[in-house]
């Protein structure tokens, strides 16, 4: 079976949306990578760190549904990084309103000893310095995707740059990827970070489906359009696991098996925005994702014969 | 050969966008949907009015390509109608500058005689008074398509409202969609604007594509991602013409159908972006709109085996 290294964060989040609000739950980056992911036949490791006030049952969750935990460091003395938002009324803009680092202001990832020759390496979002690190620890890589954000633009765009360099796909969201490059159009800002380096150039457009560039050849899935969309953390996340997870299983990285990839990636995200966290991640079934996947297939089947 | 009446206004536009500026250019949307629509094989018939100001060559080039003028009225003594309007930078967003409704204020719409039994009907966007006269000379509708605007809705809803009860297809932005419907969801607006009357709901999305709303069904058609979009002025009128135009030609109204009829649409629209006015709509050729065509099927095609 193939390898998946996840790295990223392993969180409380708190939540409030025009639906409702959480008390500290379940959230984090790799969190939502690996439970999309997990729905794959690939061994995954989580590369993190969290504190001693994280609750085994979260991690018994994790191991449960056949995450390797051995690399997630359990710092008994500190405490697991936090984050708290709120969306507004549009569900597409939210504010933050607390970010506690924590344990993750000194994160020095160790990569366990049995994933350093994983074949597929997901880079969730992170410091690039951690990044870079884990990159490090696993040389036999033939797939390596990042995901990141504006934050690290604004704060470390150099060691990004080196991160970006080195990665053979980026997935970005449509405002960073303007921001990235310099340029409005997301044709020509995916030219542009093409040349820093990744083949592939995935830019998520959220409710509006997300785009797949590589040389001269473009692919686009839809999101699915939804009644309701309840919360939308960690969506971005949950497609970037399933589009690693996919990869990682089949062991085909090109451009007509990303395409794959990210229907499954879409596929995953519309299910973990019905409910708060990765609440919803937890209970779907292969049956539901099957008929989901039928959704998107007629979503943009059409036949003209010119 | 079926025949196609398009109601809407024949203007001259003052375009700026950041990429440059035009002095009074033909425009208006029936110009736009009528030149989009020339590309299928039905008969066109306009219906609109112009002032004594409006040139004979542009009533002259859409002679030329086969549309009949016998219901754009002539007024003398009045001045077309004039829109003016400048766009930020991002292109999605713009400022009216100036609105003169000139020969429009008193427009009472005359379907010549020898369209009175066209089987399709496109309002384009117009007063609603006026659409609702041309419905009312054109019983033997086999197929009404309306498009209409938020300034409609916030200046004469009650009209719209009796427009919309009695038209088979309603095309209408996101925007517009959420206002007239009080929902963010545009599944659930869809819902609701059905429930108004139209059997067919398609929400334009700009830049991210188009919806089409049927029962439970749904089909999504992405806008071709640019490099660069010079004008969207008439972007939507062009998509409307390809629509109603493709439908008049094949007789076939069914949603399967429709489909086709959108992605026309959507393929037509991505050229009228790439010049000033109706400039590109006027030079494009079979094979340029074949080639693109291409360009679409390959944008959405994935194949999953599951």
């Amino acid at each position: 079976m193939s390898k998946l290294v996840v790295v990223g964060t392993v969180a409380f989040d708190a939540i409030e949306t025009p639906f409702g609000k959480t008390d500290k739950i379940l959230g984090g980056a790799a969190t939502f990578i690996g439970l999309s992911a997990s729905h794959f036949n690939t061994e995954i490791g989580l590369v993190s760190v969290v504190g001693g006030d994280f609750p085994q049952e979260y991690l018994d969750m994790l191991t449960s549904r056949g995450m390797n935990i051995d690399g997630i460091e359990v710092v008994k003395e500190g405490k697991t990084f936090f984050w708290s938002g709120k969306y507004h009324n549009d569900m597409n803009t939210r504010d933050t309103l607390v970010t506690e680092l924590n344990v993750l202001a000194d994160f020095n990832p160790v990569v366990p000893e049995s994933f350093r020759d994983a074949e597929v390496v997901m880079l969730g979002n992170l410091h690039p310095a951690v990044q870079l690190g884990v990159m490090e620890q696993t040389p036999a890589a033939k797939l390596i995707v990042l995901d990141t954000m504006n934050f690290w633009m604004d704060s470390a765009l150099d060691l990004l740059h080196q991160v970006i360099a080195k990665v053979d796909v980026i997935t970005i969201n449509d405002e960073e990827a303007r921001q990235l490059s310099g340029e409005y159009s997301l044709v020509a800002a995916a030219r542009k970070i093409h040349a820093m380096g990744p083949k592939y150039v995935v830019i998520k457009k959220g409710e509006h489906g997300a785009l797949l560039f590589h040389e001269e050849h473009m692919f686009f899935a839809p999101a699915l359009p939804l009644e309701k969309v309840f919360d939308p953390t960690g969506a971005g996340d949950t497609f970037a696991g399933g589009f690693a997870g996919f990869l990682a299983a089949s062991g085909d990285y090109s451009f007509e098996n990303m395409k794959r990839a990210i229907i499954y990636g879409s596929n995953f995200a519309s299910f973990a925005v019905e409910k708060f966290g990765t609440e919803r991640m937890q209970t779907i079934t292969n049956e539901q994702i099957d008929a989901r996947l039928e959704q998107f297939k007629a979503l943009t089947k059409f036949e003209i014969n010119n």
